[in-house]
């Protein structure tokens, strides 16, 4: 067995001023370790927002929102480059409560957390919420959920698009406004969740699990091609990989952003190779994995490809 | 302010025969970085134990059935020591498939996933599993679920009962037996799932995705104090951290093995230090994370803790 | 106590076209996690570079040089931004042999390594580099080493100037034209240190492993302000950091770029803040950690403080 | 081709006062991950110490002695399982600063580091080591030195040989009764650099940075067989790898402990099997990586082994 190898490494320069399409250039033609993976990333996912037949899912895991990278997504999706978003439910709720006036704020990660309980500060590493944003989310979740009809049963998928179309930005608006799904598995474990089990105290409209998942399959069969950008692990990795092993066809496109590692097991570090095995990815399916922080990797990799799509 | 600090490090010595509880001893003489978290962790989880009014829960996220965890966690069922369950999917129908008489088998990550995909073989880091284990699970799966009562609504933890009922060995079996709940809020997000959604093609039982949560919260109100050990992150560290939210007690107790990092920002490498900020741990709770692959941490942790219990 | 905090996260745009230093503003009213560390790198070095009463260190640790990140060091060095290098052995082997014409190639991580070293193919992560560049590097090196006069006794930093002023590109030869002297404690520990072994079987040249010390310490001594960028950690941090503490005054910049952890007690993942308590940084300081691939992080921060001295 | 797998995992079991070397044949009949990993790098360990014909190397870097990994180590040199012992310079400080008895203590990572530093007490992660130290081992080094002669020229190892001669324990205590080598290439970057430094201001006598490499390199060439457990990177790592490239043989067994990862395309993180494409490792080496925090694996490892060794 002859090994082969590509072209030649060239070492980085970078210049005042060079966009970030430039820069992620100069990534791929360095080519090495996690900088080549991201440059292999972008040349993925631009064919795949470029394959009009492709199917594109967008897995959201991770404290994204808190972060800032919630702008993105709900870019991606007024741009029609999301058709299916699969999100944690604490993604879900942080982008409501910034949609309904709330913030996040910058702090620090070295700071008594007894002494911001006592602040009413809820901490997400460097970033605060002061707890008053829960108080105006609840108002804003049980007016919305009293619009459900007592009796009735709902999917998951439903429900949010009805939180989507009451708010005006963040992700689940522009969900709501392109008809995309946005799929929540584990709605449940979030403070969506604890807000519809207040409501449940004096409703009853039943949350059906599986209502979702007809839909998505569905989905699944028709699709000529599919891709997926893959933000963390989690129930949004595995939901949306698994959603293709009933079809017999796995993924053709796949770009994993993480920081987790492969060598503990668990899927949300796991490589896009070992979803071949599975069926999860077609053999011949271009993927890619960029181990790192997403808050980096996400834009750097989306305003790389969007500066590719609008220069052709 | 003055900084105090503790006992002086003792240089580690080790011995042919010493038992894993001497062993543990030694890293806690030692003291420092994840040896000393180690020591920590079964001090911690050794008073859990023995405090008679505290319910205990365990989180177990991450491959950890593929890679042999389950008999740990089964056998701490068994003896009494976990009050709550909650599961990702994987872990559930993995456990159910050796359950059933299936296995898993040792392999190489370093391997050709598109030749394991030809041979039928799943791989999950360096383990596989042949597909003909999932042949089994799919007629084990629609055989209980055809006991389900048409048009009835069920809640995931019910679902799980019946299906543990009818195994002997394993995580279900035992949680069966001892009736304790499992709970597994991203069900869906599952092989469990996907023969849920095979079986709902041709029958109508809804499962209620909401159902479980009164119980849980029920729990905790009524608990006196609370402890956790968490294995890796996921949906199951985040349910039952908030699952005392409500409450407005966090946890008395609370031990994390874990092979993320805080830096990133997301739930499942988060510092127990930042869940007190939230409220979901007592400003007094005492509590501690080990970083590191929990297939070594966990056995390590259990056997020292269960020589504890029983030296006493 | 009251904890206060800073300016709430703004959710990230991307643009079609922009920039890297707009990236990186962006980055920065996020704020949060690796992205906030980012940001607030760029604004150090920034300030750093700016300082003209400031002594700048650079720390070169990592496979930087065959991951193409060379490019970045050498140009840093030809623009005056470097004032004092401290690499790592392997950096300038790797530097030297692209220098002398040889080539890293891309590759691939997924490859069978016996099969590589029968086509004498070494790999570097999913980097290639033919043994053939080592021939090359010897008939050099040798070259090199012959103009030493027997009997005498060398540093290390003047041996490297020796190399730097035969060659035309990289880093060795950026430093030699702007006389900056670079350090390299463990050079016997590389094919560098392997090389003047096969010359000092025939010759006597001793290598005085702390001639370059005075001239560090004088440095640190005389210097009114001080900075450090650390890319990875090893023996350039450590040597970085050391070398102020005999001054009684830490560094007053300080911004690392590191793949590490620190709860494994290890130099290179550890926090700056910990090299505030040693007194390696005043307490006063600026300084940040990013932990990610420097191969990403290291373009993104060095592209976007040159936008921003250039546009002022 | 046909992938070939091995045999089922089985689950854990753990029992009250089992022994290390119990848990450890639990934890390979898992077999899964890094505890499988632990189980075959005992296997290998174990083959490596019982080969009288093979030359035994230990690589130490991190932050082992102040983690209280020393007394591991100086028992492994007593039993006589280490032939070639390679250390960063600050594991020998910190052996030192116990050997003259000073203490390390017990502390946290979530302190001020400001405030640390004005109670003059320096940080190891969550390990504490008092400023005072420094002084004792400032007086023990200058009087050490000063039995060096002046105008003469010393190795890096005999200076080490120099030192453990004046010592009763600790790692460099036994070396020197053993009569073992203990190499350090980055000597100047440590305290003990700092030490000579000071010393070298009013004495002359050269560090021969390259007088160790002949002795090493011999007994490389005279080897039959060689072994390697590498605790951490760094330079140990990469230095002992090296020393086996110009015999034309590499390594025959290999145990690595580190809680890096390979993407980075660090050496530290490397893969074993990369080493194998350089040559560093033979083809059929016996070869394992675990992944992890050594403060908790490198004792697994070694209680495990010495009672595999007791028992036969």
């Amino acid at each position: 067995m002859t090994v082969e190898y590509g072209d030649a490494v060239e070492q980085v320069r970078v210049r005042p001023g060079m966009t970030v399409g430039e820069l992620v250039e100069e990534l791929g033609r360095a080519g090495a370790y996690n900088a080549g993976a991201l440059s292999s990333a972008a040349d993925i996912y631009e064919r795949m927002l470029r394959d009009e037949k492709a199917v594109r899912f967008f897995g959201l895991a991770g404290a994204m929102v808190p972060g800032g990278m919630g702008g993105i997504v709900a870019d991606l999706i007024r741009r029609g480059h999301i058709d299916v978003l699969v999100s944690t439910g604490a993604n879900l709720t942080h982008d409501i409560i910034e949609a309904i006036g709330c913030r996040h704020y910058h702090g620090s990660a070295a700071v008594s957390d007894v002494a911001l309980r006592e602040q009413e500060i809820n901490r997400i590493h460097d970033i605060y919420l002061p707890n008053a944003a829960f108080v105006r989310f609840e108002r804003f979740m049980q007016d919305v959920l009293s619009n459900l009809v007592e009796g009735s049963t709902v999917s998951i998928c439903a429900l949010l698009r009805l939180i989507g179309s009451r708010l005006d930005t963040g992700i689940l608006a522009a969900a709501a406004r392109a008809e995309i799904p946005v799929y929540c598995p584990a709605v449940q474990d979030s403070m969506l969740g604890l807000q519809y089990w207040l409501y449940s105290q004096t409703h009853r409209v039943v949350v059906d699990a599986f209502a979702d998942m007809p839909g998505l399959l569905d989905r699944c069969f028709a699709a000529e091609r599919t891709g997926a950008l893959l933000v963390g692990g989690g129930v949004p990795k595995n939901y949306i990989l698994q959603s293709m092993l009933m079809t017999g066809n796995g993924f053709d496109y796949a770009v994993q952003l993480t920081g987790d590692r492969p060598d503990l097991g668990g899927l949300s570090g796991a490589t896009l190779d070992e979803a071949r095995s599975w069926g999860k990815l077609t053999g011949e399916a271009q993927a890619v994995t960029v181990y790192g922080d997403a808050t980096v990797t996400l834009p750097l990799l989306v305003a790389a490809v969007l500066e590719r799509l609008a220069s052709s």
